[in-house]
């Protein structure tokens, strides 16, 4: 792999990680104290900064505890670690979706400011808008550019184009800007790309569970989910779905590989091409989602399906949505062979997307800003995830089961048997918590005992409230 | 009515209007000076200025012209009217349509800066976005409101729907914000309205011509076109729309009310009420455009279909991208008794319209600044219009007619016989001119010998083109 500046950046979190080993694996056990700062930076060879880096992710993570005038000591209790959901077994039958009016209550409570939002998977805006893309924003309009206030046609603005392939090429896709159509955000993304490459009454495998969007969108568009076992850390079942293909007409397959969500999920490389392989064997079109591919918590920046399309197969869709901005809504596609009708398509779905937010990324991209910024939201939110994560292992009943992801900013808990996490949902709604519950997450109403829990905000608030939520599926016991 | 207010603010066209009567009726014949600015106040009892934008209107429109020191003059050689294009006469069966790349020749055409622009119907950007406006744009990210940056979702912002309900209201609408849904754009308004009243393979009534995105959305969708004649001045003929109902299965009706894409038609009042009973009696939904309602040059600000709509089978759709900004992508739709699955539609298709764009312009609207604009681009598009027809009067063959819209931005040109649009289309692009030809406005490739024009420029090169254009078309009939 190509990473070699990007693994120079996150050398904090290599040595994080290893020490998080020694801690688990009990060669710096509970109340013991870690090299001195100065110590570690000497031993190794690397700068203070790296090692204070590696030590505060640690400290995030509940792992080690700072005493003041005398060092770094491992936490007396440590965090448990929960085990992982079991790899899902979804029905083998292309499913009609059918859980609007559930999904559509679950995005309004995320407008509601009463609520205590573990809903719906939003971006932090509180935190995480980079007061520099603000400020770019804020000076486009003052230029008067008239080109910024007229329509940006497919493909899309140029200047964002560029900036895209450029990423992409740093991920091993060799993209040009032609490569390249720029979306309303991620999902439409995925819409043009399904309409693209399907007709209605067709069949696409899916991993399951699957974000109840995608799962809207197919429904939309009369189309079937065929739902692929996935593994909680590995992403979709490869040999799951080759007897997929072997047994049904399939006309799509759709992967949120980095990382999926809500499972967290993320195909390792060397599946990423055997997946790729395995479809274009077949002539089958893939979509792939990564949208949260630059939210991951540490090694290098995980590799995308699309790098080894050799038959512009692979339509590779992301956004700015999660890891920059939600409400500027803009997304992009590199659709492959499919680009002539994915631009079509997009001129008949709203003729472009808004010009002033794509001019705003462009620039911001081209200024360097954004790997600054992603390296403190990736701090940010692993930070989250850990501390939402021990509440769940604090709360909750015993049998629970929680995702440990590497990236992005949902948790996926698996509850006991016995508990509905429809009711679940009503009951915390009336106590003033919104969840996603599992159903939504399914063509075909499985994970009833599942819930999605937004990790993207942690305060005393979301403390109290998993207690709450952790009482409530005890409740359920009874 | 109840447009008194209106009604006064325009009472200067109101008098330019009976004054251009005075002119082509022969009371003041070229040549012959007109009451002075002082007298005419005098007897009308209205204000100078009122006076002097009623001339300066007439001035614009060619018929009169100011002598230092002297006065008004009837101009000694009057614009000739051209005659109007006949009553449309499509093909009576629905015919699938399917001129894409045409269209998106065209509209890649509209990014060349090289070109003169009399192609795709953009407003004029370099002229008609409000400082105002700007400037509330710029100040938005700089309150760092993280509001406005997550996502706004369906129906979309509130703000914007009350100021879209309050001007409804005005024209006879009885709607509150909770009947309202914002979009990226009319045609994305259009886009989920036809998907929330159709299904694949269902026919669709429309004027005829129509504009050329809603031919390539009907395409998209699956859906058959069946073009009803239209009137140049009146719209579409509710005679042949009743015979179309009665030997047709018809599952929705589509008109631009205000103001026909490319015919410039607007439907006359009565009309309008008569054709919302006509389909409510057939339980067929209406989809009404009113993108250019805004943009009339004299009497009062047309009504819409839906203000007589008692069943909520009207779906009001228009936009801000004709008369304030179309970089910002930002329209709505009034869908009646469609709303839950248009806001489910919406969210399928891109989750939400970006939030900066429609917050703008909700202040903007609310700051009323608004009205002010409009009255300058009426002013401004009138002139546009006129200058383009006296260009095709004065450079176009004999056998040439013209459109004479009352508003929009846009001509439609039939030329004589022998002339082919796409020839012309052809030959004028290697003259560096763009054009709309005449077959992209109709699903069944009527229209050979039609262009449209766009009106929302006008300069010395404008005028060049058109002596070119003339010319083109005169070399055709050899």
């Amino acid at each position: 792999m190509a990473h070699q500046r990007e693994e120079d950046l996150f050398l904090y979190e290599k040595v994080a990680s290893e020490f998080e080993d020694l801690i688990r694996q009990g060669t710096f056990r509970p109340g013991e104290r870690l090299p001195s700062v100065r110590q570690l930076s000497r031993q190794r060879n690397i700068s203070i900064t790296t090692v204070l880096q590696a030590y505060m992710l640690l400290e995030n993570q509940g792992l080690i505890e700072t005493r003041p005038q005398s060092g770094y000591y491992v936490r007396s209790k440590l965090p448990i670690l929960l085990p992982e959901p079991e790899i899902s077994t979804p029905l083998q039958d292309p499913t009609r979706v059918s859980v609007r009016e559930l999904v559509m209550m679950v995005l309004k409570d995320s407008t509601n400011p009463e609520l205590i939002q573990l809903g719906a998977a939003i971006p932090n805006t509180e935190l995480v808008i980079p007061v520099k893309l603000n400020r770019i924003m804020a000076s486009l309009p003052r230029k008067v550019e008239h080109q910024y206030n007229t329509y940006d046609i497919p493909p899309g603005n140029e200047a964002l184009r560029i900036q895209i392939a450029q990423r992409a090429v740093g991920i091993g896709c060799n993209l040009t800007q032609a490569d390249v159509v720029t979306t309303s955000g991620c999902l439409e993304a995925f819409v043009l790309s399904l309409r693209a490459v399907c007709h209605p009454g067709d069949t696409v495998a899916i991993e399951s569970p699957m974000y109840f969007g995608v799962l809207q969108v197919l429904e939309s568009l009369d189309l079937r989910a065929l739902e692929i076992p996935t593994h909680p850390r590995d992403g979709i079942s490869l040999s799951a779905l080759r007897f997929a293909i072997e047994h049904n007409s399939i006309q799509a397959c759709m992967v949120l590989s980095n990382f999926n969500n809500p499972l967290g999920s993320c195909i390792p490389e060397e599946n990423k091409a055997e997946l790729v392989k395995l479809l274009a064997d077949h002539d089958i079109p893939l979509i792939e989602g990564d949208v949260c591919g630059e939210i991951y918590f540490s090694g290098p920046r995980p590799g995308v399906c699309k790098a080894s399309d050799r038959k512009g197969l692979v339509l590779l869709c992301s956004s700015f949505s999660k890891d920059l901005v939600p409400g500027y809504r803009v997304g992009w596609v590199a659709p492959g062979r499919f680009k002539g009708t994915i631009e079509w398509l997009k001129y008949t779905t709203n003729v472009a997307t808004a010009t002033l937010p794509q001019v705003a990324i462009a620039k911001f991209l081209a200024s360097g800003g954004y790997d600054h910024h992603l390296r403190s939201i990736r701090r940010l939110y692993a930070g989250f995830v850990a501390q939402l994560s021990k509440a769940v292992e604090r709360y909750f009943p015993e049998g629970t089961r929680v995702t440990r992801p590497n990236g992005g900013i949902v948790l996926w808990v698996q509850l006991p048997d016995y508990a509905d996490s429809l009711e679940l949902y009503k009951q915390a709604l009336l106590a003033g918590i919104t969840l996603a519950p599992g159903y939504i997450f399914s063509a075909s109403h499985q994970y009833k005992n599942f819930i999605r829990l937004n990790a993207a905000w942690w305060s005393y608030e979301t403390d109290r409230a998993m207690r709450k939520l952790g009482e409530l599926v005890a409740e359920q016991q009874g």
